[in-house]
């Protein structure tokens, strides 16, 4: 049996980890696994490389992905999808593991529409995708930023000064309340409420009564950026110094956590074996500590809800 | 109302930041929080100290536990827990937030059967605690184990070494089993079943075959210790060099990860809401991304299973 | 004999290091140690606080500083100077340990000239200073910015990428230099010289025949911003895409590293020895293993070189 | 010009570095780069591989050695010596680049002996070597040790207890000194100077009437074992709880520090460079900011003195 693999969209950590136990739960089935290179493109472009045990030595700790990725815009197009398809078949591939986010799912679902079996393994730092409570690579991203809010604190209570963090987060206030949390910071900004005028008012004022001057806010990139958020503070408490940091790509990057190397192996190994079972269309979910299948329609379709009450929490615990 | 609140048992990380929220929490919902030192101890010889919101800041990133810790053998006997309410209850102290592991359930459901109400928010490295997915500290600590062994592997490859490291675990194998997973480790000892001598000899002879000459044992100490497995294989293999390290202390230290902060701070939180709503004789639990509340009966009674069809993963992943 | 210490200016890692090893070696000398706050301006205001050893426990590890800091404009005036000069006479403070960089030292000096015995320890992360070779903090931030690169890579490997990464460093090259070195960044551009334009071209022109796509251009802030870089390469190499990351205030904070440490401990102590020794207006440099003393109006009036012959080092390792 | 490079003996983080920077400094002078794999071993058996500039791409930030390593015993006769260097002559090797510690000095030292050129760059955690202020792998070490010292103070400082921490260091105190100084220790032991009894006695005598309850004694395996410590503690102190904690392998792994690479990187491209200008006989040594050039005879001969003074810093700074 032949079987392909290959990571695609933006990278997250954690997907070599997922490609190594592909690669492996494979050989273990007695399956040949071809990994492709740079994403969809690698198919359409039959870019690609016979992978055994051996091929896949070294990269567990790894971030980045190690087979290349990238956006694919011929992809979104029918006559894309089939160009893959007529490789795929030509190659006698039977089912092809998908590894990463939202555009993957898509991507995945347009195969197994046309006729190829294709299983995906959520990977994305953004942990967005319904049905999974845990995407590859977000744990690492949320202990990348909690060291930058480490490091942040550390001058910002030196001089009492008021900072505000950007995070990744475009359509997802995840990363962003989670961080808060994680790192204590007073006010949030996440794009499914709006800005937070009136806890950022409040932080100012109140800290001022109780002796606590510096004062972080973390501001998610879909919700209002760094600037928008420095120049309303510096507008209505003129006095008040400010200081901007936008975290940026160093989000994306890492050797990934134990959480993450955890998950991308118990996943990229069930997909494999979802494959060998006959499944088709369908994500590989985490929830609780079991993982289950998810209908990729239903993925692509419904919406991650965020906790909200963690809003509250994250106020109760600034102050 | 006053609340109380405890750190018992062994440390872990990510008790200072459950502290911070139940301070923090219950100052938001009105209440006098009062923290005890050096455990159930602490609550005997009314070592105590109040708590205001300002009072628990800058510990949230910090390892250990700031109220101090420590075993109290007295509080195995009725008589050590009479007194403890008899202090209790002349404080005024209506509840108690009692953050620690195995021997704090039991303490905690002891004060309870005598009619004070205790709330249980469970830290352990371990991870071996019913009725909860995940207990402050754990996520931590296997980091920091992985941590070690990419350190070890390191200088494993270079020489082609045959490894051993013991890592804790008197009961239960979750820390050894996931760190071996996240490691990719190719053998893993731990005491919910028998010396996997098998595995051992298969990946030293099969290892041979493949020209993958550094392998990685990971031993929890409840299974066997790190210089028995060596001597296993220094007697079956007389010419395999082998190196032994005993990870220790380090394990139980640390910054606390991402999750740990956010799971201390919710069950933290929650913890104390309980408690303001007349809960009692409960732990909070982590079920997939809800927190729920535990019986303390059922949480000490039942074991927490471990997921065995992880050591065929790691088996499947190591070749 | 009383003795004050104040850190000044910029805050930097190490720099409670610092403060611990000057209280507790000046408790071991038998002085009264009186520490000031927020840098110079806590002298003129008076807000201090006497030291004594344990006052400084749990602080070593600690990132920015504890005594808080900030600029202090009054202290550029005479002025300023005498008033600072009253407050420490009338609280019979013989001597001044000042922990800080380039201002910290001017300050300093202008106490000397007007009687007051300062010796300053040297903590930026510039590592700017004339007569020692390091500072404290330079390497926790060499090793922040190290860690920033290692996930840019990441990313920037697995999508082909061109990063233009900008770090410190207003009017030195030192940071922007070593870590291009340390982390193997193909091009840099410092204050030291003019933009490093061929360099650029040559690198993604060369690049290309390689079949090394992904490159990575560090930039200090004081040669030219990561936007300017960015549109350069955007206007002579249309079709490459590039990301900009600024990496901004995080490279101020964390825990010092084992060196900034070391030297953190041993110049603070050294600084209380001078001042106990009856010594005046100069600055602890290291020099070799060496600790030495060097006069203030030298390290001020002299400009740090930097080693240009690194600048052809990172060429020949990038290719 | 066809050169070699080989890395021998105990692997140090910042090997690889090195290799790397021999290879591509050598291709930038035009010279042929042949590595030889697992020591002075790969040289006798013939074991080597052409190595291009894009051999070494990744390693940079890899901890082991990729070559691989091991001691030879077979160098120390004249004999293995003489084979290699027929092994060399039949390859037209004109000089080898020998990365690695005191037994790579003695091996190099030989071979030069006989003809062969051959240039050592520093690679060893122990950094005891003279000549050099510093070797490739000790600023790495030392921060995993810190890091380490840093966990345990955690969990000591909760439950005040005392620590034996044993770190590597077989005839030199360099790691276990300045260790101590880094992390605040309150005694150490080192190789150097007898057993601090006085100090440990004080220590604990002392820390009781302060109120400072948990100490922590880092000691260098070459003066006493952990045990060894443990046992006198225990013997005259018989209430007081203690802990052992012997940190191992882990002292040799990890991603080289900002430094290891910097002072890798520039002394790799030194050797080369000393090479082709026809050098030999020669390690390239780290002198305050400057690389130099040190006869291997005098390298060998001298023994790198230890800064005693230290001793007393870290008991002041202790208090």
């Amino acid at each position: 049996m032949n079987l392909g693999v290959v990571t695609s969209g933006g990278d997250s950590p954690g997907m070599n980890a997922a490609v190594r136990a592909v690669v492996r739960q494979g050989v273990a089935l007695d399956a040949r696994m071809i990994g492709f290179r740079q994403g969809f493109q690698g198919i359409i472009d039959v870019d690609l490389r016979e992978l055994d045990a051996q091929s896949v030595s070294g990269i567990l700790d790894r971030g980045g992905t190690w087979l290349g990725s990238g956006r694919c815009p011929q992809f979104t197009s029918e006559q894309g999808v089939r160009k893959a398809i007529d490789t795929l078949h030509s190659l006698e591939i039977e089912g092809l593991v998908v590894i990463g986010g939202d555009g993957s799912l898509k991507g995945a679902h347009a195969l197994n529409r046309q006729g190829l079996r294709a299983v995906v393994v959520p990977a994305t730092i953004d942990n967005d995708i319904y049905g999974t409570e845990a995407t590859i690579g977000y744990d690492t991203c949320l202990n990348t930023i909690l060291d930058a809010v480490s490091r942040i604190r550390d001058t910002a209570s030196a001089h009492d000064r008021l900072f505000v963090l950007e995070v990744m987060g475009r359509d997802s206030g995840e990363l962003a309340l989670n961080s808060a949390l994680a790192g204590g910071a007073e006010v949030v900004a996440i794009p499914e409420t709006g800005p937070p005028w009136d806890v950022v008012r409040e932080m100012i004022e109140h800290g001022h009564q109780r002796g606590k001057l510096h004062i972080l806010i973390i501001v998610a990139e879909g919700s209002l950026s760094a600037d928008e958020m420095a120049q309303y503070v510096s507008r209505n408490f003129p006095g008040r110094e400010v200081r901007r940091s936008v975290l940026g790509h160093i989000q994306r990057g890492g050797r990934p956590s134990a959480r993450d190397c955890i998950i991308a192996s118990r996943m990229g190994a069930r997909a494999v074996t979802a494959l060998v079972q006959g499944g088709s269309d369908v994500m590989v979910g985490l929830q609780g500590e079991e993982l289950v299948l998810v209908s990729l329609a239903e993925a692509i379709s419904r919406k991650k809800e965020i906790d909200l009450s963690l809003l509250d929490l994250v106020a109760n615990l600034a102050r």
